[in-house]
């Protein structure tokens, strides 16, 4: 599937260039420069000891994401959320999605009590930011739990991870579905879907929302189709950059 | 396709008793308490003519939603998000959840430089808080739009409403699909998808959720389908009620 | 004392139509819908064992009140103040009346180490919603404390309450005393005055404002008079209220 | 009406040491340093031209008062609520109380489309800091005209002032009404009672609150009677502090 | 060196009217109004037992400061922070400063886990608000620990203080280095630099910051000759104040 | 001068390794990665035509700055100042001190009604954040200025630099003066400053702190020639990535 009408002549079908850099940070217990294209996102991982106090002494784990801007990582400056006092829905909504989608992959009574937190920000946006967000995190979030088992903070034979996990947009651009859209065709989309996948295929999240026209069941199914085509190429793509050594950190 | 497991006697494809009161209050343009079983919602529509500041002048309209719960609408009592100072995550994501959808319905440029804000303030919650909304909305929406008309604030032949729009929540409940799920099923649910579609049979959002284990094509595709049932039930009430003469307000 | 000046009809001394709804909620230990005139505030009282931690170990419970308004309560709309992040002054100050009046007919040590909080939402807003909601919140009140007492939190033979409570507003209009307000008539009045009376007849809270030009101690009589023969009324009804068959909660 | 109860000797229809300074600061229109006993107030009054948005373009003018406790006016500290990021419902409620007050012998017509701040700032508290405020603040208030005048802001001969306005505090404490009440039989009164008078004697203000038992109608008239006494001593002493010849503002 | 040219007739190494007020406050263990000319700084040292919770049970006390400007300290009104709802970065970088400064003299050992807060509110502000606060609190925070000691909240032979601490202002204004800027100076200054040294003459900060043209390393050194020359002056008048007998405290 | 003792080898007088990397971002007027050895601050500057409302008109132009440190950029991960809902003192300090830094080069006239926001974003901490952000946040003003001058915004004769400025931390640590200190390092400093110079060796900003002992005015000397040698060196490497060709924006 072929087609010269995207702007910057991918195929529909077709991820823009994807990078996965482990260990970008010397502090984080795993870290990822994760990039979809233009839009790169650094993602942190910190694992602690404990757990959020409506948790404490039930015997497992959290996994939770904050996801944030840069102020400049858009076309014109945003404000700060900080200066503003309160973070905005978007915001929210996207952290809680990262959050989420992490949690359905990992076992939290093989974590023990520890929370892992995922620092998600985005240094420049191009669309796609929340995907590459859940795409990243993985990796960061395979890393730190090696790293805690490595440092005995979890049992070696503890398996917290039940699957891997990946995400990508899909959309209906001039009237043909298409994979991956970057800031100009989401911004003129008809249809945009977030799909969150694990790597065996099953889905985690499916977000679809019409931003003109109400879209149908057959279009539906289309980008169901490429979603699951993206999410084989990431999981691809993840699974090589956590084979492939690792930067060493400087501590 | 009817089914003794569920905990209400209700058939799997069986919505709860729906009310749709119109005017319920006063000094609103168009309101409407709807009822989801115990889930109870108070829609308050307002008119104001005048846009926000980043659409003034462009001829176009806004309609806008905020939807909160009341503190004890609640099994326990929540605190209050104006004393917490600061709006949560979820409050936030479902007031752009149905603004959203109520925009896909609506011609902004017929609507001429006039917003409308839909209160949705949920007065008992049991499940389906969101989907209540939607539904009873687009009622309260209608109202205020022929309010708008008689008193002359839109020009008579204006169409701003293209369509009708309703919600309903459907789920994978002890491994069975299940339609308009309460507190108790959503709960133990284990996939939970919010469906929003057109009187006309059009996706508007899919919001679809893997509580546990993930879900697989089949299963999505089963609960589309319910989903499709219950918005054709919901828009033939929405109709009943639109249709039925409604309480006087006392101005 | 009959008077044809009133925009409604009434006479001077004269209530609205006072309706008083008990458990209006399923959830609430205790609630009630009341209605003066137009003025619809939903009461929601919530029991909870423990108390603020300034008052643990001392063996007294705690009753509290949070009062806020619907954003279109009003002819026109207001912002809401959790969007705004702050509270107002105009609710707080209504908060703590409320939650004072409450207290002074409760025995906190025979209510233990308890807590009750009486959210008090305005629904719609005519004129009176603190008294509205201080006459209500005393029968939603009595509710939670025989739940409690039925369900064992309190002992058997607990007395919490040393008293019945309720409020009304007074004023001078157009030259001339009445008894509770409604919004017109507040919005033009010379004088305003709250007050808040025990079953018995004594003051609790006497709160009264010149509007306009400062009044004097025969006018100041004059209203204290309206407001007992109003209180005597209220306490009327909150006595029946509370002898007839309550609508049964769904739990 | 002399009793030896009082912990510090005062007659029950006695004030406590009154000091009225004006001009204690050099920018500020007008100030005042008030002390009731060891309770001192700064208050500052600010002169400027417009008005708040809200009253643009109609010809009237605005008073209004912010009230605030220095962190450490109390016998133990409070944390500042600037601090803690929201103002308190008794500081708001208080600032409300001062505002009202000093509009009701203001005519804001006169007053022209300017705006007077009084700022009431708290430096030491010994009960009565709400009725120390409003008297110092009409002394403040005064100045702050004449100053406005002298420098030609608002026109010669007008009279924005109507009246005079003082406050006082009266209580019932073991069981016998004073006047002007220190913290401690603050602490312990059975009634608390905030009167706002004129100078002519007309009521303003009137907010009593039963701290423990109910009081009652004769109660209320005894309490009544010390305030109008009180005020009427106030109201000497603001007239003497304004004959009397201020300190020298240093510009 | 003497020197016609500054506006108040002041030589380049005098300092404004210093005076030390102790006690000017009956609650807080130590109080000190501190005036350099017009700037009036209000310090109240609140003593208490405990320590913040990051340094529970490390044996060491804690000392901090907060400085805050009353609205109408200066020649416009500000608005208050508490009602803006956030701090301003001026305000907590001067707060810094001075809990800072007066660590520098403080062995907190000594302290016990106790706590002193001095509270620094800038009831007339015209130049050097933050060198006077230290200066001031330097005094008060001597009388604190003199009545913790006397009250046995630290033992007898404990030596918490190492030294005195006092700041100064100095800058260039018209080219020419001076001492102790008003407000006129200070707004019009070429280098502005605060000074904060000990008693014995130990530098503890210092802060220069070029407002015009950058400064030079002679310069510099001007300041610095001027600063230690103030700093002394300074130093002598704390200890003439800390001799002399204080007002009582009525408590 | 070379010293075995600090503990990354570097002699007493000698940077740590320093990387700008220009257009580190596409969308950003100009941007830099800045790093001082494990220090990273990505700054991206924004212009913007106008100013703040409280220049307008004055036909003057304006250079801010906000830093911010990301969660995890420190050893352990700290809360998001937008999650606290407010931004810590130590956060405006620094933003602070970088706006009035830059402002020193600046000639506002020049610019014209335009406003240049530096964000300075620190990825990872240790040690030198702010200096390194001054250091990095000229090189993306230089590069804003001249894409400013390439797009017309600003005249092509237009001057708006009247000189470089480079920032560096000096600090006595084991009783050593040492430059340029790291996280190890300046948290054992007995003295702890920061210098900003211009490239023509003017001071800027003199910040110095005794953290342990106070300083006495040798060391005082010692440090400030270190940092001018270290503001040397900066200065050079400056120039050399200015005059280095820098990756394209792709846009």
């Amino acid at each position: 599937m072929t087609d010269a009408t995207r702007h910057d002549g991918r195929a529909n079908d077709q991820l823009r260039d994807i990078k996965i850099t482990r260990n970008w940070l010397d502090h984080a217990e795993g870290s990822v420069l994760v990039e979809f294209g233009k839009t790169r996102v650094l993602v942190a991982a910190s694992f602690t000891e404990g757990v959020p106090r409506w948790l404490k002494g039930k015997g497992t784990g959290w996994v939770t994401a904050e996801y944030e801007m840069l102020p400049r990582s858009t076309n014109t400056r945003s404000d700060r959320e900080s200066r503003k006092g309160r973070v905005g829905g978007r915001t929210h909504e996207i952290s809680r999605l990262i959050g989420r989608s992490l949690r359905a992959i990992i076992d939290t009574k093989a974590l023990g009590e520890n929370t892992i937190v995922l620092d998600c920000d985005v240094l420049q946006a191009d669309g796609g930011t929340r995907t590459a967000s859940i795409t990243g995190a993985y990796v960061a979030l395979v890393d730190t739990i090696e790293d805690a088992r490595a440092r005995g903070l979890i049992p070696k034979n503890a398996q917290p991870l039940t699957g891997s996990i990946a995400a990508i947009s899909v959309g209906v651009v001039n009237g043909t579905p298409v994979l991956d859209l970057d800031y100009p065709e989401d911004s003129t989309a008809e249809t945009d879907m977030n799909v969150v996948m694990t790597g065996a295929g099953g889905f985690v999240e499916v977000q679809g929302t019409a931003e003109g026209a109400p879209f149908d069941r057959d279009e539906l199914n289309a980008l169901l189709d490429l979603a699951a085509k993206g999410i084989g190429d990431l999981t691809r793509m993840q699974t090589e950059a956590l084979e492939a050594p690792a930067r060493e950190r400087q501590r």
